[in-house]
């Protein structure tokens, strides 16, 4: 009314920039740090050194319980399945080495972060990369329930009369590491980095230690072992058993891809410290494994679930002590286990993100929190691992054969992929391109034998999930056959509901808003009184056509409210309402579904609620919240706007 | 704009009746019944039968604990002090004469309702009138603690085994009362009737087959009675513990007041049925209270708190059996324990409604439920004396010294109201009429005999409220001393907030409602799509003057929303709010805030929010719910208007 068009046009591009908002420091901001502006988003980015620790806290934890669940597999079948430990670990480091090769590539081909996802979507389809994504997502989940757990299991080790607590205990770790990682991953690194090198230098320390004890003759056996516990119950040494301890040995291996998932968060440049690390890992990674196998064996140490961890019995055997040295190899041992879930921190918010980006996911997981981290993403994967700990009581033994059916699944998709995608580049003419989803395809030199590299990887995870799936199924991997198929079905209809939403929304073929032809509004009043009147003044500048509705529990009322409104009301029409039940909303709701009915095309009605605001809280328990139940009731109701004017008393 | 100023004042004084609403069936007619109408208000009345049922279980059913009580205290004086109960039980019996005297002129004297409430509301103020009040309602909470608890007690003489689950009796026991209370009066009070007369046959039978044996010389002493257990160690028989015995045996007189509350409820001629239900209950009470004391002095009956109560050790000497007839009589007082909460949920709900419509309670006290009862007062009553319950964990003796202050406080001063009332009456002319709050003033004959009894009444009742306060201080009236002033307080506080409001909204010296001078209108949008066009649409259609708002998380998004605005923003200005934190509220709150800094007088700001509104309810699960959380954040901001304006997909 006060500006003219040409106004208008001048001010169409501004950009207005927010200078008065700055966010408060709360409860908040002492808990997970100050909010980040976006712009800071570069500086978070980290080096090799703490880039092993953030991402590989996962894989190396796992050599604390991938022997231990191996050798618990063997004992069903005494000595003589015992002694099949090093030969197995030997194979499962052979695996190490392939997959390592395989994902190396893969980091080189997607510097933007290669995780299974992406080099599934952009080499296989849509179905394939959904299913690596669920297959991904579902093991992030475990292997914090995991880890954790293990983590716990070492304590309890240590201090046996906690064992009674070790849900609890669970449970408020994986709040902790929540918390640490809603803080921003920089600050998280720093936090990992000294643990994990310190896990490191005990785990070499142990077996060097027992290593040259082995070759001086006087390692010896370890003393009181816990007593053994059969999982299956006594059995004979068959093939399937044999398999079933190195399924139970490969999850020892789950981790290994989280370096390529996380790409993004190594400082440039990102491919080379990215795949550097991932080698240094494999290597510190297999060493360690096979170390503890041997030693293990040597030793006579005896698996158990609920006893003694492997490892402690091995530290106290090695330094022939129960002292500090001991104590500090549990506590690294612990610290590590604790921290690997933090590479699932890393990694599950990032591929969430990225499936709600393509659509297969809730658009709010792509949100990025005020520490610049997908803070949703966080606390889901916090919620659902706690869930889980709860439901299997913190059990390893449990857990694990829910667990690597999903990783290997993700690894042989992963690996085709990469095989498909070679195939692809080495029928290029050399200087061609193709663009991809996260990375451009050109002419390889030396295609085939990064072709039969990434293709015997396929092959290679790709029997040890059917291992894994058909030795473990029983036992718990069948939750996971029936899961993953179950979450690529629900992003499937995620993905519909925003392809849907999309194309009605569309302003293709949109000529023009269509008109407001009628404007018809409704007032409910519940008295004549000022704040009634200030609604109604609202009201009748909205449209000619007012119609204020009294409901009218007592005649006696009504009549004085329609004597109070001949005099105040303007001339616009009352309709009274009766209601003979006493109630207020139901009978609004019925008039306005009847005019609702009567509506024309280009009609529009809108409900105009007077709302009384009161000045103190306390005083909305004096009032009926009428204004508050009628919008909650129409609030979906299609083609009905609802205002509120609100009146205030001073 | 279709319908003439002329229409509009031929519409404005129809009445539209509600033909096509009616109550559907759900969980709340099967719990509750059928709603009823206002219309049949008349047909719920209760004749001097069921009356005597519904409003004297209380003061029947306290000759199960009055006794006891009594004894309890004197108890602590040995046999010396027994010697006291039938001597103070005659006192009680006494007072009891007095205040029915008192309170038979009361209801002849208010025929609409002539609680101390209204008495001293009408003779002696409001203060007065407030004090009563929250004495009354306080004591009905009381009322329902205190008879529950004592039937569970019953329960668990019988059944000692169950003592344990006490407090989980109590509670499921209030629950299932105010539910039949929620079905409405009539109905409450035929469930109640058969009860009542069950107890009172079974407690006159007792007692006259126990005068018949002792009269006969062969009643004999009670075998194998509980310990006694003393409540404040062993005493001298001092004035001070004679007191404390009275004042505890005064318990026994709460509920004489209920039928001068309910008056309403009763058939006409209301108060000539009202008396003659209040002079038949005080006689029954008396007789039993008489009785009971006697026989259980005479049968060396041990009070006990937590053991065997007094009226069944008493039935099984008199019955000289635990057969049947003891069974039935433990079954019967029971009954009439936990109905005897039913006396507060008949007058709780009605006093706080009369309090609410001063506007000293919040409104919706007022509003009566689809049964026509008051249903909030009901559940108000329900859940505070269940919370009472589990705080003092069902023990009689320990709720005890909170009772009878107040119904004490309420005695005096509605007697001290009646004694005013017959001074003022007897210093009328004869034909001067005086209009009340509840009753017309007239001249009375023989006034200054009525002034007498009342006045009477109100001295005895003030004593004993003074010895109850004195002796039972520490014991927990101190509660009772401190919380009515502090209701007073709050009661006083609500009133001046309605008397506020008001006057504010009162539309004495209105000129007319202030014409909206400037709308300004506000758009926040998430994208140029066709649910923000459709309001985009309907912003237009209210003002010239329309702003639209977008929060930009991403530079690049936000300059395709620009672009795209700028084709399909009908030369609508944009304005993008840079969000360098990411947030999407807080800086769209920030620019509101400075709009409304500028605003002008006269200047309506309107924010028009775009609402997508999901086909699917677990779709909304796939959205941000951001006009959802901008209408909580804008809805208490003053003379700031919120319009949602949906947009559905099909």
């Amino acid at each position: 009314m006060t500006m003219s068009v040409v106004e208008h046009e001048a001010n169409l591009s501004l950009i207005y920039r927010e200078a008065n908002y700055r966010p408060g420091r709360s409860w908040r901001t002492w808990l997970i740090g100050r909010p980040l502006a976006t712009a800071d988003a570069a500086h978070q980015a980290i080096g090799k050194f703490v880039g092993l620790a953030v991402f590989s806290s996962d894989a190396m934890s796992s050599v604390a319980y991938g022997p231990q669940e191996l050798m618990l597999v063997l004992a069903a079948a005494g000595a003589a399945g015992l002694n099949y430990a090093v030969p197995l670990a030997i194979g499962i480091v052979a695996l190490l080495t392939i997959l390592t090769l395989s994902y190396e590539q893969t980091i080189h081909a997607y510097p933007g972060g290669g995780g299974a996802y992406i080099v599934a979507r952009d080499n296989l389809g849509e179905l394939p990369a959904q299913i690596a994504g669920a297959a991904l997502l579902t093991d992030y989940i475990l292997t914090v329930a995991v880890s954790i757990s293990s983590g716990v299991a070492q304590i309890t080790s240590a201090f046996p009369h906690l064992y009674a607590y070790r849900v609890e205990i669970a449970v408020v770790l994986v709040v902790l590491i929540m918390t640490i990682n809603l803080r921003g991953v920089k600050e998280s690194g720093a936090i990992f980095a000294a643990p994990t090198y310190f896990f490191l230098g005990m785990a070499f320390l142990t077996v060097i230690v027992g290593l040259a004890r082995y070759l001086t003759g006087n390692l010896g056996m370890v003393p009181n072992p816990p007593e053994l516990e059969l999982m299956h119950g006594a059995q004979g040494l068959t093939l399937f058993l044999l398999l079933r301890a190195f399924a139970s040995g490969t999850t020892s291996l789950t981790g290994v891809e989280a370096i390529s998932n996380g790409i993004p968060a190594f400082r440039e440049p990102r491919s080379r410290n990215a795949g550097r690390t991932l080698i240094w890992m494999s290597f510190i990674l297999g060493s360690l494994l096979l170390g503890i196998t041997f030693l293990a064996h040597q030793t006579g140490a005896v698996p158990s679930d609920s006893g003694e961890t492997v490892i402690s019995q091995l530290a106290r055997t090695a330094y022939g002590t129960r002292g500090a040295i001991y104590l500090a190899t549990i506590v690294s041992t612990t610290l590590i286990l604790i921290m690997a879930a933090n590479t699932s921190f890393a990694d599950f918010p990032r591929l969430s993100a990225l499936a709600a980006a393509d659509g297969f996911l809730p658009r709010q997981l792509t949100y990025k929190g005020s520490r610049l981290v997908f803070s949703r993403g966080i606390m889901a994967l916090a919620g659902i691992a706690a869930l889980l700990i709860i439901g299997f009581k913190a059990s390893v033994s449990a857990l694990i054969p829910l667990y690597a059916v999903g990783v290997f699944l993700s690894f042989t998709l992963s690996q085709t992929g990469m095989a498909r995608r070679w195939w692809r580049a080495g029928h290029l003419k050399p200087g061609d391109e193709v663009a991809g989803h996260g990375s451009t395809l050109r002419y390889e030199p030396g295609w085939q034998t990064k072709l039969v590299v990434n293709a015997i990887g396929a092959a290679c995870t790709l029997i040890v999930m059917i291992v894994f799936a058909v030795t473990k199924f029983s036992g718990g991997a069948w939750i996971i056959v029936v899961l993953v198929p179950t979450l690529v079905l629900i992003f499937f209809r995620i993905h519909a509901h925003y392809k849907h939403l999309a194309r009605q929304l569309s302003l293709e073929d949109y000529g023009a808003a269509p008109r407001m032809r009628r404007h018809r509004v409704i007032l409910p009043i519940g008295g004549v009184h000022r704040g009634s009147l200030a609604a109604l003044s609202y009201a009748t500048a909205l449209s000619e056509d007012v119609t204020a509705v009294y409901v009218a529990l007592d005649p006696a009322e009504a009549k004085k409210v329609q004597d109070r409104w001949e005099t105040w009301g303007e001339g616009v029409r009352l309709i009274v309402l009766d209601s003979p039940y006493r109630l207020l909303i139901e009978p609004l709701l019925a008039y306005i579904d009847q005019i609702d009915a009567q509506r024309q095309s280009n009609e529009t009605i809108t409900i105009v609620v007077p709302q009384f605001v009161p000045k103190h809280w306390w005083s909305n328990a004096l009032h009926t919240q009428t204004a508050l139940t009628l919008r909650t009731a129409l609030m979906f109701r299609r083609g009905i706007v609802i205002t509120n004017v609100p009146y205030q008393v001073d």
